[in-house]
Order: structure tokens, then C-alpha cells, then sequence
């Protein structure tokens, strides 16, 4: 008998209707044979409608009554599943995060998983019970606060209960059927891909694939946890995120997709000193802000006037908070300007095959260059590289990297719903 | 500094203006220095829509899940009203009933509370801050489920609260200004009651006065907690709830008010075989089925035919239940017919110095039949009268108790809202 722990989002469980179907897959998968754990996103638009109402009665709602509110969502699905499940003649047990054991840190709103004891689910499954855990939730550790785990969270759960019950598979449920090569939106023959390693998938995610956020994969690889990326709408099997590069034959690892970014902006800092340190004080400066920064370019600096200029990407929601911290320090550090573009994309290739095949980068420069499509920043790791250009050649860039790394298949993707991720 | 527990109804919060309204009034509470402990109710409707979500995904839904999905509401309006609080720069800290240490049996959906243990909620308060407490639900001692109370759980959470924190007074806050003599719906000049004894209070609330409900007022008199009934749209000073009818002078003692209740029906069982046993069959069947009986009537057996007929009052909505668990035992027990009637009244006159005054069933009696109202059962407590009457003359005969009573004031009761009890 295995045990199958399984992770539906809020848009596979945003009616009454949506909610049964997925208890039929549920019961379908105890039947056959499995031990079964599942966790629940908030319906549909719960989240949205409870942030609305907290908007109206305080418009900087404070924190931990923020995780109070939200989690009610995620108790919402869960208990209206088991209640179908049980309409179906199975029997089921929802359970809190903090009933389920999941242990945070106490940074609300964004916490960190410390520790999961799920003495409570594992005794449930010995009673023969399917369970049901609230995602996107946890207690901390030393207030024993309700806290949510941020963007991603209820996947993050999922992994993290696979890894503690050791569970044969974690089943991320979403709107498309698996990992594909590239976007299908922009590529109609972009291929799904049967099995992926946690490095590229890390990589995908980084460059800006959706279907995974980066945490939950860094928390499958930590714990070894395999993920198999389906589609709540088919019974189609997805893309198993499971294993590591080393695993993979020379034969094997090539290339593995294609993932785009527009969700980002442009920083740069012009006229910098070019002296030890002023650098540092720029990053540092960003970094007290709480704002992660992505690719970074430093111009080499003309020796006639000392000075450089200083480039970094970093999530557009961000932009006014970077821009306003470094136009306090302006002055003091003596750089001319700070400049703000929004209207730029990061196009990624990632590929375990990279390595050993040093005409990768050639090749990803000259679809580019063919297409017309200007290369700002370039940025490698081992098995990716990314380019930042303007945000109006993002799909066409895709397609001519897609195309050039031959990476299209026989069939049309099959597109679900409104993001069709 | 005092402690003040105080609950907030549904309708009290049904959007973001009112909870901003009742944060405003706990802040006032707490800069008149007092410590301030907050009972909320779910949001107006929030109840109603998690019951109909339920009912679509399963007709008869598992009551462990349904605890699960209503105490939601609750944890809602509970860290709403805490941000609001927050807006106004005031701290609060919300829990959930679990939290606050709210211990329950293990009874679904109708939980009684057997302890509380209300260690964080103290501990919150030591440090200076607002504490809310969601209404309505614990946390059962045997399994660790999460329970709800059943009816009027929010107000026996308060009241509870009150207890174990050894709170100076319980304000229940509703959306009447008090204990009113009458309905002021049915008699426009009901006074509003400024004391009234916990004996007295318990029977105008079996006698239907809605405006708190039994247990929660059985819970006061145990621990001896002051309630103070008020409206939460005034400022104005409601109905305090305390003390006994002991401590009662000859003089103040007189009669207290006049309840009415429309939600009873009558059972006949006609035809019963006049042997030992054989009316406690009946009463035992009743009972086997979960369903309280009210009033009970047996008619003196006519010698002749060695039958009676006995009758009694339940809960319209445990009517049919009660019907069909009788007529199973009908050939059994030799009875002739269930008979069942739901166009029955009840009107129910209380005081503490009834039983000083032999004349007070007299005059109730003749009130009525001046009404040309016909009694059908009439059933007596040292300190109650109540009569079955039939429910198209419930009004008049509200009215004609109330003035033979003398018990009107001269002012025009306020009523708000759409209940306006």
C-alpha cells in the first residue's frame, strides 16, 4: 500500500461542483488501494475577498490577525471535501495546520517551515481515514500563533507532509497537465516533459515557470521528496520533479526548457564612484528594504572619470521601495542617478546537458540575434542562461530559443482554464 | 481596573461599518480603564452561506467537518474586529475558541462547555492588550476536535469566559436595549426592566423571550457572573441579570414580564389504554429519539372505556420526528390516533412574587377569557403561569396579560433592527 499525499488549488475547488470532483479522484485513489493525505488551497476567490474586507476595516491590517483571517479559508475547502468525500460513502478527517503539526517560524504572513509532526494524520490513516490538511498554514513555534507560509504555501505544506509521513509520492493537482518546454500559450508545440530533475525544475521556476514555486521544489529536493506536477481536469499522468543531475546519462540530459519573466524591473545606478565598497553600501541598502534582487550587471568603469554604473533586476513590486531607499543615500554615496525601467523580460534556458556542450550559448545568442531581439543583461549558472530584453520581444524570444533547441513536439498543448500554466 | 467581557451578536457585524462601530466601543471601554475581553459571533450571514455551501457538496454533512466549517466564521469576524481595534491604535490579540482554552464534550454541533482554561487569554491581558475570543466553539477534551455549542454558544462563550477570568460583568450585547415586561413588537408600551434575578430570567427565557438564551443565563446563575444586556446601537445603561430571588424584598417582588413562544406544537396520543407503564412508553419513545418535551397534559380517564388521552408540547421542528417514532409503537400499546396540531401559542406570565400572591392565576385567567381567549393546557411554577392557547390570538393575549398586570410604562419602547427582540 502506498501512501499519496495530494495538493488541490483554489481554482480546482472553487464551487460545489469543482469540490466534487475532486473527492471522486480522492476516493478513487483510496480505493485503489492507497493510503491518502490531501491538502486544500482556499476556494476560488476566498483569499481575494477576505483580504478585501480586512482592507475595509484597517488599511495596514496588522499581521498576525492578517494569518487569523486567511486560514479560515483553507479550513473552509478542507472541511466542505471531507464532507463531500463522505458523501461518497469514504470517510474523512480535515485537520488544521496546527492540528496536522506543521511548525513555522513566527514571521507572520511569510513563515517558514521549522518542523512537522503529524502524529495526528498518521494515527487518522492507521484508522483507515483519508485526511485532510489545511494548506498554507502552520502554528510558530514559540508564540504558538497562527501563521501562513506566504505564495506557494499549500504546496510547501504538501511536500513538507510527504516528507515527514515519508509518503511514495507527493500529486501537485494544478490547471495544466505537467512541466512543459515552454509557456503553451506562447509555444503551441511546446512538449510536456515526462520527468525533470529538482535542478532544472529549480532553474525553471527561478527563470519564472509558474507551476512550481522555488521553495516547495527546495524543499522536495532537501527531503528527496518526488513531485508529480497533474492536472485536476484529466486522469493524463503529468511530469514526475524527481531526482539529480548526476543520476542522468550524457544521452539523457540535454536541454530541458524554456521560462520567461515578466515580473520584473530594471534598477540603475548611474555615475557611481568606483571606489571599494560603494557597491556594498548600494546592495546593502537594498537588502534593509527586505527586497531580493536577481541579476546584476556592473559596467566595467571608464578610467578617465572614475565612475560606473551599477545594474540590478528585481520583482516589480518592489520597484518605488528600492528606487526610494537609494534616493536617501544618493547624496552621501555621490552617484548621479537612479534609474527605474519596467518594461523588460528575463527569457532562461535551462538544461542539465549545458555543461558539457559549450555551443549552448551560441546557439541561445543566435536565435536571439536572428529574431532581432536585443540581449540588455546575460546571466549564467551552470545549467541555465538567462537574458534580460524589452518586454515587447518576450514571446517572440521564446519561440526562436524554443525552436532553435528543436525542443517542440508532435502535439498541440492541451490548455486549461484562465491561466493555462 | 475592571474586566468587562463582552459579546457582539452577528448582526452587530454584518459588514465593515458596524465591526468599525464596535471597535470603537471596546476602545472607549478600554481608555475608560477598563481590561476588555471580546466574544464575537460570526458575520450576519456567514453562518447561513458556509451551511448552504455544505448542503450542496453533501445533504446529510459529517457534524465533526461541519464544526470544522462553521467555527470559521467566528475566527472571520474575530480578527476583523481586532484589526479594526488596531485602526483606532488600540492592540488586540485574537483567539480561537481552542486558543482561549474553551474545553467542551465531544458532541458535535451541540457541545457543552466543561472547563476553561483561559491561560493565553490572561496572559494577553497582563500584557496590556484587547483580547477577542471566537464565539461559539471549543475544543473537545477527549479527541482534540474542534466543537461548536449549538444555539446561543456565542453568548454562553461569553459568559463562560466571564467566569473563569472572574469578570466583574458580562455585557451581552444585542440589538435591544434590555429585558423587556413584553414584546414591544405586540405591546408598544413594554417597559424596559432594569434588574432582573437569574430565577426570573431563566423562566421568561422557557417561557420564548429570545433575547438570551437558557443555558447561557443557567451558566450565569452557577458562577454568579452579572450579565448586563444592551444594545449595542446606544450608550444607554440595558438590563442587569443577577442575584437571587432570595435577596428579593416582599415589595420588590411582583411579577417580571410576559413571554410568548410561537415555536411550539401540540401532540395528542389519543385512545391510550390506561395501564401502568404505558404513558411512559410514550414519553420514553419521544425521548429515544433525541426530542425535549414542553408542556404535558393527562386528561382523568373516563371509567367507562378504561382510555385517556394524553398530550404534550415539543419543538415544531421536532414534530414530524416524534409523529412517526409514535406511530410505530401504536398497535403495540393499543392507542388509538396521533394527533398533531402546529397552530398552537404559548403566552407565559413570570414574577418572583407570585407566590405571595394567591390572586395572580385568577386574574390571568380572567384577562384572558375577557380576551375571549380559550386555554387549552395551562401548566404552573412557583414563579410561572403558562397556557397553550390558540396562535392566532397569542398577540391579544400578550396584550390583555400585560395590562391586567399593570405592566407598562410610559414611554414608547425602542425597537431596532429587523428582530427587535
Amino acid at each position: 500500500m502506498a501512501l499519496v499525499v495530494q495538493k488541490y488549488g483554489g481554482s480546482s475547488l472553487e464551487n460545489a461542483d469543482r469540490i466534487k470532483r475532486v473527492a471522486e479522484r480522492i476516493v478513487a485513489t483510496r480505493k485503489a488501494g492507497n493510503d491518502v493525505v490531501v491538502v486544500c488551497s482556499a476556494m476560488g476567490d476566498t483569499t481575494d475577498e477576505l483580504l478585501d474586507l480586512a482592507k475595509q476595516v484597517n488599511p495596514v491590517p496588522p499581521e498576525r490577525e492578517m494569518d487569523m483571517l486567511l486560514t479560515a479559508g483553507e479550513r473552509i475547502s478542507n472541511s466542505l471535501v471531507a464532507m463531500a468525500i463522505s458523501a461518497l460513502g469514504a470517510e474523512a478527517r480535515s485537520f488544521s495546520g496546527s492540528q496536522a503539526g506543521v511548525i513555522t517560524t513566527s514571521v507572520h504572513g511569510k513563515a517558514r517551515i521549522i518542523d512537522v509532526t503529524p502524529g495526528r494524520v498518521q494515527a487518522a490513516l492507521d484508522e483507515g481515514y483519508i485526511v485532510l490538511v489545511a494548506g498554507f498554514q502552520g502554528v510558530s513555534q514559540d508564540t504558538k500563533d497562527i501563521t501562513t507560509l506566504g505564495r506557494g504555501g499549500s504546496d510547501t505544506t504538501a511536500v513538507a507532509l510527504a516528507a515527514a509521513l515519508n509518503a511514495d509520492v507527493c500529486e501537485i493537482y494544478t490547471d495544466v497537465d505537467g512541466v512543459y518546454t515552454a509557456d503553451p500559450r506562447i509555444v503551441p508545440d511546446a512538449k510536456r516533459l515526462d520527468r525533470v530533475t529538482y535542478e532544472e525544475m529549480l532553474e525553471m521556476a527561478a527563470g519564472g515557470a509558474k507551476v512550481l514555486m522555488l521553495r516547495c521544489v527546495e524543499y522536495a529536493r532537501r527531503y528527496g521528496v518526488p513531485i508529480h506536477v497533474r492536472s485536476s481536469y484529466s486522469t493524463k499522468s503529468g511530469t514526475i520533479v524527481a531526482g539529480s543531475m548526476e543520476d542522468l546519462t550524457v544521452e539523457q540530459a540535454m536541454i530541458t526548457g524554456v521560462a520567461h519573466d515578466r515580473s520584473e524591473a530594471k534598477v540603475t545606478v548611474t555615475g557611481v564612484p568606483d571606489h571599494a565598497g560603494v557597491a556594498a553600501r548600494i546592495f546593502r541598502t537594498v537588502a534593509d528594504s527586505e527586497i531580493d534582487i536577481d541579476m546584476v550587471l556592473q559596467n566595467v568603469s571608464s578610467t578617465a572619470s572614475g565612475k560606473t554604473d551599477i545594474t540590478f533586476t528585481l520583482s516589480k513590486s518592489n520597484g518605488p521601495t528600492a528606487v526610494a531607499a537609494l534616493e536617501k543615500i544618493r547624496e552621501e554615496l555621490g552617484f548621479s542617478a537612479v534609474l527605474y525601467d519596467d518594461h523588460i523580460g528575463k527569457v532562461s534556458l535551462v538544461g542539465a546537458g549545458m555543461r558539457s556542450h559549450p555551443g549552448v550559448t551560441a546557439t541561445f545568442c543566435e536565435a536571439l540575434s536572428k529574431a532581432g531581439v536585443n540581449i540588455e543583461i546575460i546571466n549564467t549558472s551552470e545549467i541555465r542562461i538567462s537574458v534580460l530584453i524589452r518586454d515587447t520581444q518576450l514571446d517572440e524570444a521564446v519561440r526562436a530559443i524554443h525552436e532553435a533547441f528543436d525542443l517542440g513536439g508532435d502535439e498541440q498543448a492541451v490548455v486549461y482554464g484562465g491561466t493555462g500554466r
